[in-house]
């Protein structure tokens, strides 16, 4: 028998067993009973604010304070320590000096404690001092099997009426409702709370990550995956563990689960410490933030810019329907609001529907003849509810209409709330999306009472409304995707275990061209006809065996760009030629690279004209390896106009990464071109994804350019770089 | 004597003499007595509202109803007609049907009325009849004096005190403040108004200009100039009459008048009626939104995509004072918000201020070990007013800091309206603009409203404080620009007066290469050497003289695209070469354009290596002469990434323009080689701005490729094609 919420007295054991999830951060979420480590009395401590939200906000297990100074929190018997407390202790809120917390917690395992969450901060975020604390709590933890959350973090709030968990300092207990939060910054979130509740949000879950020392965004992703109570999971992240990990569990969230459920996150600190090297040109280009849009395009996660965004969008997916399609209409009582929703709808990648005549012919039937009948449709400034009544029933009737944004601006003769009401009344009964934006701010506010009272979001502004459908409408373009595999090519992979052996053997990292050739050759890509000369006589046999034009190009595991040292000659013609080229590149490089040891010059075929695109990979510290494409060219480092995927990629991946790029339009038919050969590159991308795969002590590769040709007639590879790590051990 | 507002008798002639600024549009924002003709009694009718909104806003001049069928509208005795009315009447507001609109202008000008708003719809956006009635509308007014506003609008609104007129079907009159608000559409008015409401904004002048049949943006804008009340102006636009008058207009009033005032515009229907027939580059390029782009540029106008972005940035500019530069610092209590609003300002342009050492050690003496002292100064969750206070201080009195962000998150001992407080008191003492970001909705809210209170602007999201700070930077940037004028090159006009009569004379539109070369030697372009060739022998002969290597190219009146019909030939090396290309060039395009007219191969000097770029002018419908500048090469077209003036360009806008391309970073020193001579592209730029302004028969001019070549080595015009208008005249 012990001391509870209110004073009475109940038995020690869960007066409800609650249904488990079985998942190890279940009773971080469910606990039966929750203790309070360093619960206080003191006004303005979070010791005495988080212990009275989870007094105060309706927790339905038993809640014990630990504080060895006072005899009550709150009215609340208090205890020395844990293990004085005579209860079991599912979870533990951990509020004291970051010096003890690792006793602490051994405590708590000794108690048989199953998850706590470390509110305190002071731990890896100060330092190395800090670190080398919450290393030890880690371990502690993970010796005792206790789920960790924090350590540096606001809490986590259940609103589940059977659980009802409010163990945050956040200022109070948010409504329920059907989406999961999961934020990297605690501060964040008690912002967001006080936003959700001015905007009428609710939450089904809430957690503040902290350092994510033990339990982290994959943990908790699997968790909700599973959670009945959430639809719709935003996160704000500024870290991410593991990428691969995180791609393939938000995969299998966002697309093929029963229950599937949007993601949208905000990714802050748009940084480039990941980008490596600026003489890779992919590692250059490649800077960590552009490695989070690679993860979170190819995991199915929206990703947005804004808390703004964040909600917009969270409103429109938690209340309505996902549309069919991409085919918006407007109905409106003013054009400019039109207007402006319209343009922001084409901008973020909508349609505008074209109405039916049989739409069309029962609104100029039902409507003023000085109304606008064709999509947007403009009931006009003077229009009250039987107006709406009729373009909204029209125009959701409509097969052509995927879905609808319904503009209102407070005329004096608008009847606000029966307009509100109509619209609340037929959006249901079509099953398509209606997202409205009553524009205004005071004159409006009932009528957005009404609109959110079924379950119709309302956006301050039009344009906010129309990226919102158009956010919900590029989820389902992703549920919709053609499900690809990753594709398996045969090649020959000992062939290039041997050059990889071979250059190791040799203390050599940086592969020459004829090595770097034929280690793609091996792995089945589309090559130029070439071979290495070792002197000038070869250079002109070469060059009668390829046939003109041919090029010639330094071939030394030291020269990493050939053009800056002279090493590069083009459009040779005649074995003359090829024989003093072959003279002047090999004495332009020693003049100038006196160290470099040269194998000879590269005799290679002059590509046809086509298209030129670069291929590359690096590898992210966090994430591994990254592959790369965007068009060659100087103009590509500059305009920085490439696209980045985590290996391994799938076909669709590979067309997708070719699509966007903003140029992707060169691929198209142009000017009299016929289109280019797009399949040849994706499965470039593709064989370089099962190279890098098979051989990741590869750190560094640039196809450029790869040359491509039109439709059919495939692509070539012009030159190529390969790097590979020190210490590599083989594959 | 009459009967006025509350049935009260008082004498017929002005009570105050308003002070007018001299503006034909005076009497429409101050008149001494106003009549609203039609008037009504009948609830949900225009002539109801507008009639009441102005009898109950405290007008303080003398109101007339006119209505024949009523004795009295609200109270008030109404007239049959307006010749009626005993007394002067300054202003009449038109209600009634479209057909009828014309004679009641006649009976308003017969009275002796300066301004007339007609509020009714029904005129030129409806289509012909409607453009007739407006046309013979506009007539009448002319032919009195009467400054026209409308048709088809929601009215006018002053706030001045001495004049308190609402002059719309508005729901209500707005509060008083220094922003004046323009807008093209009536029904966002509405919203506009009951938006600014709940934010509590004011305006000093607030007018919908429906069709500018009369009184355009141009008049307003000259008004708004003069009125001393106005420190801010913001307009929503569908079209501008005159973008020449309107960016010389513009340029005055954010630039050059002593009371300087920004101007913040949104332009809706960002579609592509402007752009010209895609045989030209230049039109193809240009749509009409980008040649607003191009107007709001030049004419130092912050254009912004939303009604968000609108008043965001528009409660920055009037309440804070603007920064001095563009180094920003950032005082939050949490860190996830402060690099949320760290990454919007940077993405919009502002650097992160590096704090002085003294600043460190005062904030590391008065703040807590674990708080952020550098900037972002992340005075840390827990944080009460107090370290506000010190950081606020210490960041403000900073002399590298411009202007300050501060935010805050409602955590659970955050004393939010002490903080409120403190930024209020300690904001205006800095002289520098200060924005705030309390993050949330109602627990804020109360700190929100003392914000406001001390004019210190609050913004729902941190990055909504940032972009808005930005903005007032950009203005602050444009502000402080160099001011330069349109250089006058000395040129051969006379020349090109020759040209073009000959070209006339025969019937031609399209110039031939060497005619097109000789207009651009005349206005002093640097050209490659050329000579135009009418036989192998001149062909060898030219060759011979200009040296190798050179270029062949067809000359033909009837060619436009010479590439397409083999009408080039590059990097011809010997005599016999010359010779052989003149034949096969000739001969193809016999074969492939049987019809064209040859007149000859023109023989030019290749030029050296440089950055490719494409200079051209297309002519737009509504505005005249659009310059065009961009990269060169196929990709242009695919990315279009160009930038656009009007005509005449100054020489800053020249460097403008090639700095306002996404690009632009070719232009600098790259991978070893030097800069670009961006200099000479943009005398380029000026001397076609001067050729355009002397020929405005000139339709099209693509100048395509100028090659640029490194700083100090100038630049060269490789091709050029130029069409003249079919029925041109001459200059």
């Amino acid at each position: 028998m012990t001391q509870t919420l209110h004073g009475t007295v109940v038995p020690s054991k869960p007066a409800v067993a609650k249904v488990s999830n079985g998942s190890r951060v279940d009773p971080i979420f469910r606990p039966n009973s929750v203790a309070v480590i360093g619960a206080s009395n003191r006004v303005g401590t979070v010791g005495h604010d988080l212990f009275r939200n989870i007094l105060f906000s309706g927790y339905t297990g038993t809640l014990y304070p630990v504080n060895p100074k006072a005899a009550s929190i709150a009215g609340v018997h208090a205890y020395t320590n844990i293990g004085e407390i005579p209860d079991e202790i599912d979870l533990v809120l951990i509020m004291v000096p970051p010096i003890v917390v690792p006793q602490v917690l051994e405590d708590c395992g000794n108690k048989g404690v199953r998850g706590a969450v470390i509110v305190t901060a002071g731990f890896k975020e100060i330092g190395p001092e800090g670190a080398a604390l919450e290393q030890q709590a880690i371990e502690v933890a993970r010796r005792h099997g206790i789920a960790l959350v924090g350590p540096n973090c606001l809490g986590v709030i259940n609103t589940d009426a059977d659980i009802m968990l409010n163990a945050s300092f956040a200022r109070r207990m948010p409504k329920h409702g059907n989406i999961a939060f999961l934020s990297q910054s605690g501060a964040l979130c008690a912002g967001i709370l006080d936003y959700a509740r001015g905007r009428d949000v609710g939450f089904s879950k809430f957690i503040s990550v902290g350092n994510k020392a033990d339990v982290t965004e994959i943990d908790l992703l699997r968790y909700l995956a599973n959670d009945d109570g959430t639809d719709v999971i935003l996160m704000y992240l500024e870290t991410l563990v593991d990428g691969r990990a995180f791609i393939e569990l938000a995969r299998e969230i966002t697309g093929e689960l029963a229950h599937r459920k949007p993601i949208l996150a905000i990714k802050s600190g748009r940084t480039t410490q990941g980008a490596a090297a600026a003489r890779s040109h992919t590692g250059a280009l490649a800077g960590s933030d552009a490695v989070y849009d690679a993860i979170f395009a190819q995991a199915g996660i929206l990703r947005v810019d804004t808390v703004e965004e964040l909600f917009d969008f969270a409103v429109g997916f938690s209340r309505q329907p996902l549309p069919k399609g991409n085919r918006f209409a407007i109905v409106t009582n003013a054009g400019g609001p039109g207007i402006m929703a319209t343009d922001a709808a084409i901008r973020h990648g909508l349609e505008l529907a074209k109405l039916r005549p049989e739409t069309l012919e029962s609104l100029k039937a039902k409507l003023p003849p000085t109304a606008n009948f064709s999509n947007p449709v403009d009931v006009i400034g003077d229009a009250t509810c039987d107006r709406y009544t009729t373009a909204l029933e029209a125009v959701l009737g409509d097969p052509n209409v995927d879905g609808l944004v319904v503009l209102l601006t407070p005329q004096s003769m608008t009847d606000i709330e029966a307009i509100a009401r109509t619209i609340g009344e037929i959006a249901p009964t079509s099953k398509k999306p209606v997202l409205a934006s009553f524009f205004g701010h005071v004159d409006v506010s009932a009528g957005v009472r009404i609109l959110e009272q079924h379950n119709v979001p309302n956006y301050e502004f039009p344009e906010n409304a129309s990226r919102s459908l158009a956010a919900m409408c590029r989820y389902t373009q992703w549920l919709l995707r053609p499900r690809t595999k990753e594709r398996h090519f045969e090649v020959d992979r000992e062939a290039v275990t041997q050059i990889f052996a071979k250059a190791r053997g040799e203390g050599r990292t940086f592969l020459p061209e004829a090595e770097a050739l034929a280690v793609l050759k091996a792995y089945g890509f589309p090559l130029l006809q070439h071979a290495l000369a070792k002197s000038e006589d070869e250079a002109a046999e070469w060059f009668q065996k390829i046939g003109a034009p041919v090029a010639m190009k330094i071939a030394s595991p030291d020269v990493v760009h050939k053009l800056d040292v002279g090493g590069v000659l083009l459009n040779i013609s005649t074995p003359e030629e090829a024989r003093a080229g072959y003279n002047k590149i090999t004495n332009g490089v020693k003049q100038k690279l006196p160290s470099a040891r040269l194998f000879g010059v590269e005799i290679q075929a002059m590509a046809a004209k086509g298209v030129e695109v670069i291929l590359g990979i690096s590898k992210d510290p966090s994430f591994g390896h990254i592959i790369m494409f965007g068009l060659g060219g100087t103009y590509v480092e500059v305009l920085k106009d490439v696209s980045f995927r985590l290996v391994p990629i799938r076909e669709l991946g590979a067309h997708n990464m070719i699509k966007s790029i903003r140029a992707a339009k060169v691929f198209d038919s142009f000017r009299g071109q016929p289109p280019a050969d797009t399949e040849a590159i994706a499965e470039c991308l593709e064989r370089l994804s099962q190279l890098i795969v098979d051989f990741p002590e590869i750190t560094e590769l640039d196809i450029n350019p790869l040359i491509v040709h039109a439709e059919g007639k495939g692509a070539r590879v012009a030159d190529v770089r390969i790097a590979l790590a020190p210490d590599a051990h083989g594959p």
